[in-house]
């Protein structure tokens, strides 16, 4: 996906956008990759025009591996397939970011199940990790369909799955809406390994509620988190990882954020006794430029080379 | 239309795009307003998004009439409405220009007849030019109804009707081809009484063959054209002038530009005696900038006020 | 007026200015237009060069109609006649902004009682509303009195009329200082429906004293403000609505903003019984990119459309 | 004097104005400087608000020395005294370079003799060069008093004078036109011993005629300009040296620039026999970025240290 | 080698500076790989600085493999090892382009030979061509034995090598100049099997004389060029093909740009009779951008795929 | 020394730098020039490349006198001699300012006694303060004899002697470390009269110990400093002024700064009674755009001009 970006200007005003690639998946790819030096891949699909191999031109500056791209041909005009877009602007002080999405027809909502080879992916390339979620679930009728394919050849390889449930009411809205979005996401929750989400997320995108939560989510209030996600493990006892972001925007520039990781859970398919741990970290008056990402940990440059998770066997109780 | 440009760089390996506005009638309607300060306004539809906002903020700064615009409700995705998009990079030397369009579901291809009060338009609010041409015509099935029903009101309301044929083969390819293409074109053709196109755009999209030219266009012969646009008018009686452009491109910088100009053609509605007249006018070696809107002879900035075309009278021969 | 932006630089060390328009009114006037939607246009005169020219340019993006600028003949040099400039440069953390005004001679200054004819605005053309104030009629002797002549034709006309203080000390330096700025609004003043200032203006430019002001207004005391308000009322018992903004400027970026508006008055052209009502707003700790305009109420970009003030007959009390 | 240029866009649609400094006598000393290494420093005068200190800014970067500026006080307005502005745009192939001043009521045009110590600069300070010319002398009433007192007190000196007349008709239209002007320069042309000037600056701004100049001066002839210069001598002997630039603009980028330079004459202060020596440089083609600046030499950066002319005994026949 | 380029300024006066990463083998592998979709890496060591992380990221944005990249340890100020850089201003119209390298002590230069295991890049991993060149066998005493290793062993493994004799007179000076340089290179001579370089390397580098030339190389005359690569193979009968570019540098932006190619000698590897071809193309008036890279053809975005050498059986004669 | 700056991008992943010349004792000598009227020159070395022009450029534009800068002639290659460079990218919120030192093998390093003619500097020309400090110091072998040298004669000649301690861990590792550093300072501290540094600064680079200072230096405790100042002052009774800069980074953006200035003491130059006399300033919670320079109060502008210092008289107690 190409993302078009104003700078310190307004979408609606400006005359200059700056080019990114974005996209959740993408972006953890790309965190893992240039911050922590692992070896990633994306597999999406893209429409062969210019605008497709700029965004190829700006995954390769990402280092995140292209083998499993797949380049579907271009009408001249936009009707049959396109790349997806997206216009962001940063907020300012009171004045909130603001995204806007072009992404109808794009040659990625257009995929479906078997066309991509899992089995090379996970058996013969030996990929050890498998990372989707609700927004590409989202685009297409084939989408949720690609995903549980994906996932349960994942599953059987034994390849850690993890999901964002990023639910996005505008996606949603004309095939099916919260109704639709809890359906999917709860017939793919039992495949995953490590479910990531907001707040808002487990509430809308899963059907969980978080109980004692302000309109604005303007507390970090973690206690009533915990005891969501001991709910929801009690649901879907698969899960060995829970975690979430929280956050509240004091203004655009200055949030606060913090995060919620469960693990320790006992997935069946360890077989391990029933540990609660949590880790909680808060940040308070986070100075952010852009709080687009968050969750992805996407981020320009390079860190210090380091695991990001902890090592597979910790997952365990 | 938002046209994305990366000014002296590629779209493909850009970091930065420059925004303007664009199309074919919007550009004419551009020019007339300020390079000869003459009222004009546009009308098309736009997806009411951040993007269309850009694109309103662009045509007011064309100093365009918006009266006429129609703003459909997007739906947050891109899936039932967009706004086009038009990436556009210009050549340098061997190098020629590149474009890459990207409307496919916009809100203008999907106007249908009736839509538009063109009674308001012709009558009450007087407008005395109306200008459209092939590339709104192959935008949906619709377009050409469209197209026929506005140059019908104008014709009963005296309003000139001009069309530029500007063929683009990407265009038609899916809805039935250059076949399809001459279809639409002859059908539309006794309503106009200029007609504008290049050496191709008469053979491709209107079916004339131009005798004697070379592959490449590269001689900018006006004797073949004129015996070609004989007849055009033979065929088509009502057409008062015909307009060409002739383009050589030395290199992409550097380009021989010609004009041939007929006009005084016996137009049934005006009853006149033949007189076939011809202006041509030749400039070799001229140094351009970006190739695109030749014939609509888009101007950035002022020129000396004075009237674009002959009075109305002067077409006649 | 032309503004010239040194970004994120200083005047006197950049090499590049961003170029904006600008103008007490215009903004107010561009204001209404993008953020609510309303037709406005600006009533000024521009010397005809390429400079007066992207100002023009500059005004139709802000979609402010110039049906009545007039353009005065410039003579190649700008002894005769000019435009204004303004360069402003932006503050950060200790460092405060700073503007430099270059408006001697502009044609605006020179326009002159019976040039503009007010009854068309007011009467045929059915404006509602003339907004003007204290840096217009600082900048010639000729200025104060097309004031007068447009504020009583919007008086007879039953126009609302608003006038902007706005004290610049640098303006009347010259012409006669505080003394003659007070004489100028005073003799105004009874001509007035809504008056807006700083505190600072109803002292300097007014001549009534806040009581309890500290030196730096660093406090955004609002009740010896509405005092003083009650003070102004029974000495110009006209005016229906007096508002202000309070600044306190913490940084140059973070700021406490306030507004008092009080409205309901006894206006004796409409005769009502004097009830005193203040709606009062604090923001403190707001967030800014660039402190000017603050009462113009300029935003770039587009907010959602409603009324920016009541309607009129919530005017009397 | 502040130039904005807004780059490879036009003054009146662009957004962005890169600064520079300009002026034709400064122009020449920058160039002295950074070309050839030479110390030179400019008379002028600037109003001391933050435009003319980016005046002063650009002026250390140019290495020109500033001991002899006179900073006037700026008023906050600019109706005492301002600092000139020159707004310039480069041509595009057909399109001609475009410039729009804005210099009345400058401190340099309100200079008066007497407020420059000649005798400081010449004898104590050992300059050894004096240049001006006719666009100073245009400025104001008393400029060409400042420029005869400064040539007088060089001639006693033994400084080198050298003058180039520049006729520009818009400065000179409201002080009494081309008569005014060859009256001045006919005044201070004895005062003169290097005289430069286009072809078209010796017939308007002093008098002579060239013998069979097409009206576009499209051929680099040089000899009937050494005809004329003949005549000038004659009229004007103590002329030691006059050079003429030449230029036909084929397009605004290629442009054939011709030079013509006579030296060698009988000035009377040398008392030399006449020998007419001329030298030709003539360059058919050049590509150039922007065409003002071209007698002055002014170039961008640093060539090999050279002496920019003859040494001064060769300047006697 | 990180090249900063001032655009459309003077390195000596600009602020800004546009990062490239740059070295005309890097150049070359780029071009394969990105015109072209061939693999390719780089073999190469930077120091380990946020500098050297640049040319990583350029380089991946460039799609060439980093596996054979070295890391050497930075000392945080330079003292013991560096990245090279270079400062590349391009000409215009009479003004020549100009480069200035700073390259001293980078990590590069340093590469000893068995530092690099050139069997498993050649056997293990599969590359089938070397490039390398005269460029790199100038940084140090070790760099053309590293060269040698790598040619030595690529020739064992059947891998073709090619080698630009890029002769800079600069990075010979102090390490034997010209007859050092010619020394080193008709070493690697008898490993090449294809040999590029300009009229002037083939002197300067290679010793041998290219008859008639005129001082400018200003005619691109390819017979003398053909009689001196027959004397090239005479004496380095292994050659299999020699390529050369011609330039005329009519203006910095406007070159006759050519080029001979050799093929189908008598390499003693393949023992193929002699057969001269040759094959000539010339392009005149070539607009150009940018001349470095002229040989490598490194060209920025994508062009058809299409195989820029014929395959290898094409090379014997 | 030249240093280019990511904007708010990173270093690693940039592609555009904006170029500032800088060094420690370049800023003050800028800053005393531009922002307090004062003339100043430097007096170092520089490469003679278009980099080191470059340099040139900016430091006209700074004012600083170049009379003392000694051209070193360059090798087209970096080896002999080269230009420093300095990379420096902004920090926001929780990522810290990072810069990257490319400075070996520099022209200043290989400054040596004897070079600099400090007797014209002092005596002739008259200077009247000669700042340096530890960066310098540590840059070769030879520079703190050239600081002796210059301070020296410095004092002989009763120009006022300033030195910043300023110590850098990466430049003095691989040069004897933490040990050569005191050794060095502690060789230079009886020439100084105005000792300068950081908390950090006197207890690595002059072996004193701060009491009571915690890890990260987050309280600004001026007390525990005055005691160390003390200290110091025992040691070296010729010190007349110490003065430090505290820190507290809160975020990159938003820092607490103060600064201890301690003056009056027993110089036995001046052989007064001592009285300990502290000025103490703390700014908590500045807002600032890049953290460099604090100490050398390097200001981008004009403030008002007033003296820096108190005058030379009320050093003494």
């Amino acid at each position: 996906m190409l993302r078009l970006d104003p700078r310190d200007e307004r979408i609606s005003t400006t005359r200059h956008f700056r080019a990114w690639e974005g996209g959740g998946e993408y972006n953890l790819a790309r965190g893992l990759r240039r911050c922590f030096g692992m070896d990633t891949a994306v597999v999406t699909a893209l429409a062969d025009n210019p605008v497709g191999r700029l965004v190829e031109d700006l995954m390769l500056q990402g280092g995140v591996g292209q083998k499993y791209v797949r380049w579907a041909q271009y009408d001249g005009v936009g009707r049959t397939v396109r790349n997806g877009l997206n216009f962001t602007e940063r907020g300012f002080g009171l004045r909130a970011a603001l995204g806007c999405s072009d992404r109808g027809y794009t040659a990625i909502s257009q995929l479906k199940p078997g066309q991509i080879d899992w089995e090379e992916i996970f058996r013969k390339d030996g990929a050890r990790w498998l990372h989707t979620g609700g927004i590409y679930c989202a685009l297409s009728e084939t989408a949720p369909l690609v995903a549980q394919a994906a996932m349960t050849a994942a599953k059987n390889a034994g390849v850690v799955v993890s999901y964002d449930l990023n639910y996005r009411a505008s996606l949603w809205k004309s095939i099916g809406g919260k109704a639709k979005a809890q359906e999917t996401n709860r017939l793919l929750a039992p495949l995953v390994d490590v479910m990531l989400g907001s707040e808002e997320d487990f509430t809308s995108a899963l059907g969980f509620e978080v109980a004692g939560l302000d309109e604005q989510h303007s507390k970090l209030d973690t206690s009533s988190f915990q005891a969501m996600i001991k709910k929801v493990v009690q649901e879907f006892p698969t899960l060995a990882v829970i975690a979430t972001t929280l956050r509240n925007a004091r203004t655009a520039t200055v949030n606060d954020w913090g995060a919620v990781c469960y693990y320790g859970g006992s997935s069946t398919r360890r077989g391990c006794a029933k540990i609660w741990r949590f880790t909680i970290a808060l940040v308070l008056c986070l100075w952010i430029d852009l709080r687009i990402f968050g969750r992805e940990g996407s981020a320009v440059g390079r860190r210090p080379r380091r695991s990001p998770w902890s090592t597979r066997n910790d997952h365990s109780g």
